[in-house]
């Protein structure tokens, strides 16, 4: 039984195909440059050299012709013909309100995102491209919408209520959303099955990636995350500002003369630690400045870890307490360190990392000592196999 | 030994002598609507009936006039002669980054006070109005500068800077700086005396009025706090917003057509409890509604809880430990039940509430049970006697 799974983005397509029997990858592809000069596919299959095509690809229809053509091709592809692959699994940014379970695909659902696009403007007009691209391409076959929002739906009214006037609820749907949803809702699941926690934990799960956020929750349901109506709010993350004074919005617009849209631009593409640092928004760049004595570089890596410690600590009585604090994502996984910088400031509350066990990549791992009261894992994300798993539950 | 403490508004003019050999109070007043129809003077000394005065008062050069005769009239007044005065402290919103520490004013303080009408557009305005109001009718008199930032002004580097383009702190200053500091620094402070903590006790201050905000100290040194470039930021407030996604402005002026100033207006004077509950901005009112069984209070009491609660989380991360917290202001000290459900949430951290100890009003109490892990107290705020303590402190 296999399943594919696609991310589209404005001018791309990410495809994953797994079959389901073991949650296995058996290809991934990318298509990149949609509708610009230069479209190219790269198919990747593990054993083999990867299968590269540089043609025009005009919109994403083509695009998932020229997929489900790689896919299937006797030279290059893995599949004989479609009748292989059993459902396919859309990550979709937003759900709104409406949509707060992953779904199998109707005119309805459709016209849902929709709805949803003011709410996602730059990813539900993509994602709905890519669902349509495949009902034209493999008519027939099963479509499901996995929300990166449906992990944040079950935030209880006191998380997920903004202290602003009520109608905008009841008028715009202004509430905290969350994202990463389909991460964190692996993370934390499979904290609990690798950690062998009960079935009721209460896990933090840190998505360090280019973009940032932290979720609360209890069994693998959410009950607090950081990003909120959009992906702004929260953590620190490579160019984002995460949470500010929502005066500063209107103290920079007046000051420089400036838009609120030039502003907004501004928190989400030059600030976080690439604004704070004027170097870079990578983590690994920043670490060799600041090892080498720049102090711009270390003052954006310590508000960032100082943020994240100090949400843990306010999650933590969001849950009533705690069994486990997963790090995950691009500098989850691959930065020991910076686990290590935001691991002391727990200490005093008898959380204790283990620097050996610490000293890990690729692999999910305990890294806390025996004698943690909290216990710390790395845990490598993986949306698609969650999208992949979500959508052989509704087709099974 | 006397000193007076003023605090003016743009129209009013609020002033409490005190008796420094043993910190008592000997008269207060207020004058209001200066400048505007109405202007009048309530000054009350302990013991007698209220003295009202009720004349044109044209500014506050003239309500300082008053005030002085006023305190030195021979059948309502106090004193003899404004030579029993050995100083004046003035409470001034905002002091920038120049001003750190309360200070004797000179000609190059007033400039810098001037310098931060943008940062206090509504204070420091009339903050310096009272200065030369009392340089003009007491001449000779030294004042002093009680800043509501200098508190805030021993944060470390990480809890002060907002991951934005560093340039918007070189040029404008722009970063946290927390206000309600006189109160902070003063309730912190009587925390550690009255509680007999070690001089480095490490204490969170919930300052909870009308506006709200919540501080993390060691020894009576601010490390964190709640507020930041304005009021706005932070818990949820009678009418303003506390933290939000600041995408959130951006939304509103879009879907609403609105301009900036207008959305800033309603997080700041529309929304919070009043916003909402639709009801008030009155603990009390959305208390009685609530036990009515009206929904939209609860919501909004449960939403400022939850902030409260998790900000208490995060600032004992931030201070690696905790030896108390401390409720202070309208709602901290008057509503037993705020604190109650506030503590609830830390019940898993061994801190426990004595319910009979809470019962309490007016006077300094130890209200954890004995034995709590961290001691809770409710200490009553009281800024006027923190700035005459400063002003003694610098000019004695």
């Amino acid at each position: 039984m296999h399943i594919l799974v696609l991310n589209c983005g404005s001018s791309s397509l990410k495809y994953q195909l797994i079959n389901m029997d073991n949650e296995s990858l058996i290809a991934k592809g990318t298509i990149e440059r949609i509708g610009i000069e230069g479209s190219n596919l790269v198919q990747k299959v593990s054993g083999r050299e990867n299968y590269v095509l540089e043609k025009p690809i005009k919109d994403h229809i083509e695009a998932a012709n020229i997929m489900f053509n790689a896919l299937t091709d006797e030279k290059v592809g893995v599949i004989k013909s479609l009748d292989e692959i059993s459902a396919i699994g859309h990550r979709v940014l937003h759900g709104g309100i409406k949509l707060t379970e992953s779904v199998i695909v109707n005119e309805k659902v459709k016209d849902v995102i929709r709805e949803c696009f003011d709410l996602g403007p730059l990813h539900n007009p993509a994602n709905l491209m890519g669902i349509e691209a495949c009902e034209k391409n493999a008519p027939g076959k099963v479509n499901v919408a996995v929300f990166d929002t449906t992990f944040g739906m079950s935030l209880p009214e006191k998380a997920y209520t903004y202290a602003i006037p009520h109608e905008y609820y009841d008028k715009y749907s202004i509430r905290r959303y969350g994202f990463h949803g389909t991460s964190h809702m692996y993370v934390s699941r499979e904290t609990i099955k690798f950690g062998k926690l009960k079935d009721d934990a209460k896990v933090i799960v840190c998505h360090l990636g280019n973009g940032a956020s932290i979720s609360a929750s209890i069994g693998g349901r959410c009950v607090d995350t950081s990003m909120g109506l959009t992906p702004l709010e929260g953590l620190v993350m490579g160019t984002r500002s995460g949470d500010i004074d929502p005066a500063i919005v209107q103290y920079i617009c007046n000051k420089e003369n400036k838009s609120i849209d030039e502003v907004l631009n501004m928190l989400n593409k030059k600030s976080g630690l690439l604004g704070m640092s004027g170097i870079s928004s990578d983590y690994r760049d920043l670490k060799a400045k600041m090892e080498a004595g720049d102090k711009d570089a270390k003052r954006a890596l310590d508000v960032m870890k100082y943020r994240i410690a100090k949400y843990i600590g306010s999650y933590m009585v969001a849950l009533g307490g705690l069994d486990a604090i997963t790090f995950t994502a691009g500098m989850g996984e691959n930065q020991k360190e910076l686990r290590e910088d935001v691991c002391a400031y727990l200490e005093f509350l008898g959380i204790k990392l283990d620097k050996e066990r610490n000293n890990v990549r690729d692999k999910a791992t305990l890294i806390s000592t025996d004698d943690s009261k909290v216990k710390l894992f790395m845990i490598p994300t993986n949306e698609e196999l969650m999208i992949a798993r979500e959508t052989l539950r509704l087709t099974k």
